[in-house]
């Protein structure tokens, strides 16, 4: 399965850092899409200083290009931009789909998994099987990546290289259970439950079971990548062994989202990465935007760039009857009756938007980048979530009080109007979102500052692993004490059935003396 | 138990803060002896930036006073300077005592433990039993205090002030308990065990039975406490829950010197705190220690400033046959014959001297502020651990390569001169110290600027529940879901029963069948 070669372009003005300072080489391997956000931002602020930054892209993305402080290099790849839009249509596909039977929406649901599933896959071989591969990407440092698609660990395992990951999490916890962090089911609420921290007994019941599960759901989701990375790396290990090789992971969250939990000590809390990486707003928005009223900023990430036409149509008329003027973002044919106060754009900043003043809501799809957006300048959220960590982020934000939760599968302009003179009249969201925003934000350290120093660390040691805790030389019995529980349960067993013989000894010793006297 | 009023005075030269910076009314309840000395820290930085600080202590202290940055308040306590000095003296009847049999020494270190516990606790009922305190104390925005002993907890909570802790750990692990830390027994070894985090099976069992024997020790160690507790607030918790209500640990550690833990949300490391805090060496002192073949810096720390005289004798006879200069601190009377090169000082300015280029050794009891600063300046090590803390502290350093263990009990010249040589001129101890502290200060914050901005978030936000884990919600049976494992066992135990009792009943019908065919 080899397609061809690398090409590089240098397209890096590398800055020149001052003699005292470490610079360094930093590979990078993202994943596409809103994952691409973050590690673009670490990877530019690298380069910024000094570093020399290489980012592995494939030849076809949907996000992905070129920066101004870090080289690419890209892989061919089996398909091409067609079929890359077409996988992300298939969102678009299911919303339309949503008044079909649910055994419908099931199968166009999977049809989709298997649809990205094979393009996350189909990428994965086409770098790691390349046969150009090994002779072009030497003399690094360190391995920046996204371990939800687990390529650029294997191929940090394969360079002897450590590894930053920065990730907002993996659905079956394989990252907790990879950097050996306990997750308590009793406090922690697993991914899709829709659990908080204070669980009854019913619900800790089944977060206890979903735990109990995570292993196998981890197992099937990386089944392939199981496979791969035998064939990679030439090694009995699977993606779990792999990832556990890990030097930090830099995580996007923090706890004004996340309900507190233990963490390790390589892990890096940095949630809202992106919330200071701000530009004016362009010339022609400014003074659209600057109204009495304010206005709504609209967008459904980089997944969802189109909705249906009846969808769309119920969001216009609902714009219709608002004062505030509405920004969307929009890829599709625009439809023919735009209100006046509707702006739908290709592409939209939206950062800057939600940091202009004059945001009074941001209707989202809840996406762990735009929520901390919406955070970090405390705009109040009308989240409808459409897959993946999406629910829960709209759960755990809303039980904050801070926006609302809709249905989009079955939203009606009637409910989409009510939840948005909710957000922008009720100012109880904003009051709680500015002070769970003023808690984000009281940081010692900007996250793209911490991010970029522990990357820095980690290539300035050669690793991390002092911050490594001795977990993954232990089987779960061990880890668990098991051994040691069933050995200490069977000495007091053993002592408590020596005394109960030894008292029935005495008494029928006693007993016979008696008789006898 | 009222023995008088409080009397401040207001030593310190408050700071005019610009005024968009947030400043505040902190109270400082500190511990005596070497605790204080990163409490100080804190006190004197929060002051200088600022903050009124007010610092309660005793009328009598062994190390505690003034500062220029903090006000004092002092309360009267029923004991004099010379019962303190007599209570520090105990370590050197101790030592004195070393060729005793076991027993004996036994008697001498129980009545120690007496000793300092009862002026622990002397101290702690004279103030918060004090007539005058609810009036005197108020109109603070957080409590900053050493939750070993529990003084500032208990007037935090009942004041309804935040909690911002500062503590190397509680032997008993009530720390980790009451901040609902995991410490799982299998990589995590206990206190005293003498183990590292890669234990075998016997290591095991002994540490998880040291784990489960915890809880009984707590109670040991803050039974009387707990009393003072339900005295003090008037309602029925113990110490344990009044930690639990802590907003922020400040923990002086990290992992250059403990095994990786699984840590807390609320959890900050701040360990090497003192170390930045810097001044020039005393002019006298400058050219006194700048020999070719550089100087030794010797001290047993704040409770041990003076040794039994043949104790001592065997130190300057090793120090006679190095050609290396070295300053003791030793506060008792000086011997007869010190050799020239030693200069024994009732004070010395311990990590201004390990700083300094020419230090070539560090002669320490291994307590944890002495080998952070030995650490960050990567001066080796020859531990003689006494008590507390002081023996893991020196054997997980020594397991790192950065110094060697000695036994002050059985000291004698050749073994220290044979550990003083190798320290000295092992290039091996430097190179380990070298690395090991490149990593200890290669941090993004200053420990002491992360410990004052912590302090801060307290202070401006009145607290950090959004940092605590609802794991106080739960008691044991639910935090470890052992009621969900039991239901489920039970499920699965009916289910098999229930399929055994189905099968045979099935097959009893069969064979019945058979016998009738």
């Amino acid at each position: 399965m080899i397609w061809g070669c690398f090409s590089w372009s240098s397209l890096g003005s590398i800055v020149s850092a001052s003699s005292s300072r470490f610079v360094g080489n930093l590979l990078v391997i993202p994943m596409d899409g809103s994952h691409w956000v973050g590690i673009k931002a670490i990877a530019q602020e690298m380069g910024r200083r000094g570093h020399r930054v290489t980012v592995v892209m494939p030849e076809v993305t949907s996000r992905m290009g070129p920066g101004k402080y870090y080289d690419t290099v890209t892989f061919p790849v089996p398909y091409d931009k067609a079929f890359v839009e077409s996988v992300m249509a298939t969102h678009k596909e299911i919303m339309k789909k949503s008044s079909q039977p649910f055994m419908e929406k099931i199968k166009s649901r999977i049809t989709q998994i298997q649809s990205i599933v094979g393009m996350l896959h189909s990428t994965a071989e086409s770098l790691l099987f390349n046969d150009r591969f090994p002779l072009t990407l030497q003399d690094f440092d360190a391995v920046l990546t996204d371990p939800m698609v687990p390529t650029g660990s294997l191929i940090a395992r394969k360079l002897g290289l450590p590894t930053v990951n920065l990730l907002r999490g993996i659905p079956c916890s394989l990252d907790m259970k990879s950097a050996g962090c306990p997750s308590p089911p009793s406090y922690v609420p697993r991914f899709f439950s829709g659990y908080t921290d204070k669980m009854d007994f019913k619900q800790r019941v089944i977060n206890t079971l979903v735990a109990f599960l995570e292993p196998l759901l981890c197992r099937v989701i990386y089944w392939h990548f199981d496979q791969i990375a035998y064939q990679f790396l030439g090694e009995k290990v699977g993606v779990a062994e792999v990832l556990s090789d890990s030097d930090i992971w830099l995580m996007r969250f923090d706890f004004t989202l996340e309900f507190p939990r233990p963490l390790m000590p390589n892990m890096v809390l940095v949630g809202g990465i992106n919330c200071n990486v701000r530009n004016p707003l362009p010339e022609d928005l400014e003074p659209w935007v600057s109204g009495q009223h304010g206005f709504v900023v609209f967008t459904f990430g980089s997944m969802v760039s189109e909705l249906p036409r009846e969808t769309a149509a119920v969001f216009l008329e609902a714009f219709r009857q608002i004062p505030q003027k509405v920004i969307w973002r929009y890829t599709g044919p625009l439809p023919d009756d735009i209100p006046e106060n509707v702006k739908m754009m290709k592409w939209v900043p939206q950062n800057d938007l939600l940091a202009h003043p004059g945001a009074r809501a941001f209707i989202t799809h809840a996406g762990s980048h735009g929520i901390f957006e919406g955070l970090c300048h405390a705009v109040p959220m009308l989240m409808l979530p459409l897959n993946g960590d999406q629910p829960d982020n709209a759960r755990r934000f809303a039980s904050r009080g801070t926006g609302v939760v809709l249905d989009i599968f079955s939203i009606t302009t009637e409910i989409l109007l009510q939840g948005l003179n909710e957000v922008i009249n009720n100012t109880r969201y904003r009051e709680n979102l500015q002070r769970l925003s003023a808690l984000h934000t009281d940081r010692p350290i900007d996250p793209l500052e911490l991010s970029v120093y522990w990357t820095e660390f980690v290539m300035r040691h050669k690793g991390a692993k002092h911050l490594k805790a001795a977990v993954h030389d232990l089987n779960l019995i061990q880890y668990f004490c098991l051994d040691v529980i069933a050995l200490l349960v069977t000495v007091v067993l053993v002592f408590l059935i020596l005394t109960v013989k030894c008292f029935k000894m005495c008494f029928r010793k006693l007993g016979k003396k008696r008789k006898q006297d």
